[in-house]
């Protein structure tokens, strides 16, 4: 288990972009602790929930949405709010995935308007073609995960923990490997 | 008791500018956490210290530091460095909050220490007889917390858990929403 | 023992200059701390790990590597590429000395794949003679950090926690303290 992250690991370190390169190191950080099994706590069907990825997402998530915003050429005071939106939309989500109580919603709730914000605030200044389908891949993406939330143990326990491990990780493959990828090699030249 | 924190929650995202709104949002959370009863340790005259709040404010009051200091036009360098002492203050108080031994009071010393340098770095600049009056506002304000600190349970427990719960939440109302919604209305226009 | 590292502490705040003293001030919470003993484990040979010194050194280091980085007039985007590489291989080897099993020594590939990219983006640009013996001091001395963490008992154990605890105590007070008195007094003029 271990040995197929590394090797993931090591692969994703070709991705050669410096934000891309950060997100990938970061990434693989974040599944080698889930491998591991730490940090994690039981919900109250039994199942695990591995609430570290959302501590590791502040960081990703937040080069990547910064890395739009710079890309889109937005002032400095705009990308460091994206930025703040971002970390508070994965913090809250932090939040919501560790509280096993109705407290839980809160947090969640505040996460999805910081989340709503941040998609606002991306939008803004013009929208090349390539720009807007940029964003609206992100959009689409980027909601999937709290789809999966709300779906896996750390929701209404609709689907199982491996099923969320899996879904999540395909999510994390495609938002953040292949999207840092067509970062690199087609917007960013 | 967490209902009406959402409801203070939901009443705080009407402060509707950037900095002041990040501010509100993370005190929400800082407030769910602690209405939770979560992250809290018993000092030993066996009253609860709520250590969270001052991560928190790391963040809710480096946001308001830099805030000033931008609106002051002071360079970038200055503003970081106003951004990090704030950090330190806050940090310095988590630790002396979270030591129910004698090392509490080297961390509540250097907090001190930090909190100075601070109010020292905001005063640079030219000051508006606006901006002498909000950082007179800060200076006496702020300086409120650590009197608090030191009569409640985390200093000498002169005054208990309730009355120093209702007492920084008059603080964080004074010092956050009321001061958000000056500085965003009165200052930022 | 707390108090040597208080007078140990008010020394380092006579480095006056603004990144060396938060370099000192952060190192001086980083001893506090490891002299209260808290926030340790205990490795398979029975000996202390003392884990939190990696986590102040996300901050203090991170400024050191950004301030030898603004200094060299680096364009702000590399400066907060070395900013996070920094942090990287600091927070990469914090992981590195609290896992106890095999998992640590992938965190600690990572750590120095992250060390070795801060070097090489610290070398950009023009290097002065002043410069070029400052980044040889900071790729010899910092290399002797997981020199020690191999031997100590966070890697093979071949020393024991005193002798390390006194090692990395030498490495800080060179590296930290002397080398921003060096860069406050000779470079920065």
């Amino acid at each position: 288990m271990t040995l197929l992250f590394a090797v993931l690991g090591s692969r994703k370190e070709t991705a050669i972009f410096n934000t891309e390169l950060f997100v990938s190191f970061i990434t693989a950080i974040s599944y080698i602790i889930m491998a591991s099994g730490v940090l994690t706590i039981t919900a109250s069907n039994g199942q695990l929930v591995y609430w570290s990825r959302w501590l590791f997402y502040i960081v990703s998530c937040g080069l990547l949405a910064t890395d739009i915003a710079l890309h889109k050429g937005l002032p400095s005071k705009k990308v460091i709010e994206i930025g703040l939106y971002t970390g508070l939309t994965m913090f809250a989500g932090f939040l919501a995935s560790v509280f096993l109580t109705v407290e839980k919603w809160w947090f969640f709730a505040l996460s999805s308007i910081a989340f709503i914000a941040l998609l606002v605030e991306l939008r803004r200044g013009e929208n090349t073609p390539v720009m807007s389908r940029i964003l609206a891949f992100v959009a689409i993406t980027w909601t999937l995960f709290p789809v999966v939330f709300v779906l896996a143990p750390t929701g209404f326990g609709i689907i199982d923990t491996l099923t969320e491990v899996v879904l999540y990780g395909l999510l994390d493959l495609i938002t953040k490997i292949i999207f840092g990828l067509y970062m690199t090699t087609k917007v960013k030249q």
